[in-house]
């Protein structure tokens, strides 16, 4: 199978099966711009909170914060935006006016990228939740850029999730924070699911670094179009937070509590896209087998978008039909489950193969009587009987 | 204590412990555009997730997206907001144009509801997904309103979260899918915590509706700055289908597979603001007691944005500070935790109090030999003597 190919099989599943939709395709569409189906959208929350919950939750270092897309327009002037953020001549951030009056409108931006919210709280934010360096503060949210080249699917659009977080540090301790942040993004990939041998490690060239930055290294991966950038890892000095206490005036020193030493923090900035962390998934969970031929996508559990199938044997047997919508009113409190009586077993299984549901439950006559169901792993394909009164204890066990 | 005294102690309350700060404060402000903090965010994050658990994910009947903001211009054409969205003579759609070059830039409106998306997506979701009538497509995300008159705190922004539903029925039924959404909000409502004596429901008169609805319901709350709306309950006909399948020439009917019937479906369409829910559960939580004098807030234990907060009851004690942190190890993988060993024990729950944190679990020197912690309820001021290994089982049953 060429990469082409490949591409296009995935395109093609992830619309037949409600993962991504050409944005306002009615109307002949929006260049590059997608919306995320049913799946989709469960596949892109499970990544986002897993995300949220392995660098912010559970760690007493970095918190969060959610801030709004429309900024005071001097931050982008402060932080460089303005002057600096464009490809070739042309100036990536979107434009549009605040207030209802043309003639006392204000010119706002929406924001080309997270990190200057975190830069304009950093004060507020060390000071309300008694932060200590070093320290994090994280968010997740819609970024928007006017790209020159937009394309190859959900890999570059204009508008896109991005989450990352600015790890503030004294100036003397960069580069082992700088070290340790690589290997924890490395968990991360694993954590998703990603081959590693699809990963490379490219330290971009001052030339084609950001304006900010001191050091940057990108995460690329194998795509069918390519190898290209995944994540990256960039080292932002204090050339943000001196910037907005330059052109604020306000103070955004950070004074150690034990040393009594005052300074403006480093920055070391570990950024996510979540689209692209989206495509890789479906990228790596991507199988065609050959044996009992069929596609599947081999998501990790805690990442499928629907964990749980319950299927009845038949649709015309009301007590069989009953049944499985008792199981289904059963699970899908406790697990994100669908319900599915279309087609013949064979064909149902096909189609969750597709989704990438981990297990199928089918209820059958037998159920009727033995109260137990037919559970089906997605990957071996095995089936296991198993007690209806024992199928949240097994779910809780294997998901 | 006034009206404007209790928005003025909530507001002071939510920024002193990191709910919400003004956004881009440092630059001045700009109107009316907050930034959620690190509790803030989540509050906002449990509510948000909440919702989709309840009324997307265990239910068999409703589906979501998560839709582009950008869309192809001729969406806000047909759907009457270019000409219809209007506040006095002033259009309330954000323009801006795509793609970098000036003369071939195309316009693009911010969307100004999610609901078109739905409706631009209602055909490939329902073919692709298999409903059948009656089921919903549900999505959550930004908006953006060129407000006349923003304010009141986090009531009216200019752009802000809302979660909604778009349900499709036959025309012959929306009577009673009316009224059982209409039970279905005021059950959302109780569960948000929301004593429902607050909480009133208006009929909006013909010359008050959005140009799109034949009846509109509104759930008016009491804030302190008077009573205005929370929810809304709309039913929008075939008003934006029709309009679509017109302007597109697109097929959006849908033929009913039992008796062959192929008509436009009707829509029923329940709206929840996220902001003005995190607003009604700020309000509805904040309590000021006498008898021992403190303020707490007390959310609902699911929505609490940290659930267990731990305390070594001293910092200097290698020993203690050693062992709390073990146990706050053990909890943040678990339930969002805090970690704080600043001031006294007595202020360190004064302060949990205000962040509305339902446990509180000190580690004292009794700790180091009978293995056993203090947990502190926030409502009751109680506290019991509870085993470290224990601990696990006992924030599972009650939270």
């Amino acid at each position: 199978m060429t990469s082409e190919d490949l591409m296009n099989n995935i395109m093609s599943l992830t619309k037949r099966r409600g993962f991504l939709f050409p944005g306002s395709a009615i109307y002949g569409g929006l260049a590059n711009a997608w919306d995320y189906g049913p799946l989709g959208v469960e596949l892109k929350n499970n990544i986002q909170q897993e995300w949220w919950r392995w660098f912010v939750q559970r760690r007493a270092d970095i918190v969060g914060i959610d801030p709004a897309i429309f900024m005071n327009s001097r931050v982008w002037e402060a932080s460089g935006h303005v002057k600096e953020f464009a490809d070739g001549n042309l100036n990536l951030l979107f434009k549009t006016s605040l207030g209802p009056k043309k003639d006392s409108a204000e010119l706002v931006y929406l924001r080309g990228e997270l990190a200057q919210a975190m830069f304009v709280n950093f004060a507020e934010v060390q000071r309300t939740m008694r932060m200590r360096l070093p320290f994090g503060i994280a968010a997740q949210g819609k970024v928007f850029r006017n790209e020159i080249t937009p394309g190859n699917f959900i890999y570059r659009t204009r508008e896109f999730d991005l989450m990352e977080f600015e790890y503030f540090v004294h100036k003397s301790e960069w580069k082992d924070h700088f070290a340790f942040w690589h290997s924890e993004m490395k968990k991360w990939m694993e954590h998703l699911g990603i081959d590693m041998s699809h990963v490379h490690e490219v330290t971009v060239p001052k030339a084609e670094r950001a304006h900010y930055s001191t050091k940057t290294l990108d995460f690329e991966y194998d795509y069918p179009f390519g190898r290209r950038e995944l994540y990256g890892l960039a080292y932002r000095t204090d050339f943000d937070l001196k910037n907005h206490a330059k052109e604020s005036g306000e103070d955004l020193s950070y004074t150690d509590p034990d040393s009594g030493e005052k300074f403006i923090p480093h920055v070391i900035e570990p950024t996510f896209g979540l689209d692209r962390s989206v495509l890789v998934a479906l990228l790596e969970a991507y199988t065609e087998e050959e044996d009992v031929p069929r596609v599947v996508m081999k998501f990790p559990r805690w990442m499928a978008p629907i964990k749980v199938a319950v299927l009845p044997l038949v649709k015309n047997d009301k007590k069989v039909v009953k049944k499985a919508q008792e199981v289904f009113e059963l699970l899908s409190p406790m697990y994100t489950s669908s319900y599915d009586e279309g087609g013949s077993i064979g064909r149902r299984y096909r189609r969750q193969d597709e989704a990438g549901t981990p297990f199928c439950v089918t209820v059958d006559f037998d159920t009727l009587t033995d109260k137990a169901v037919t559970v089906r792993d997605r990957d071996t394909m095995k089936q296991k009987r198993i007690k209806v009164e024992a199928l949240i204890n097994y779910f809780h066990d294997v998901l």
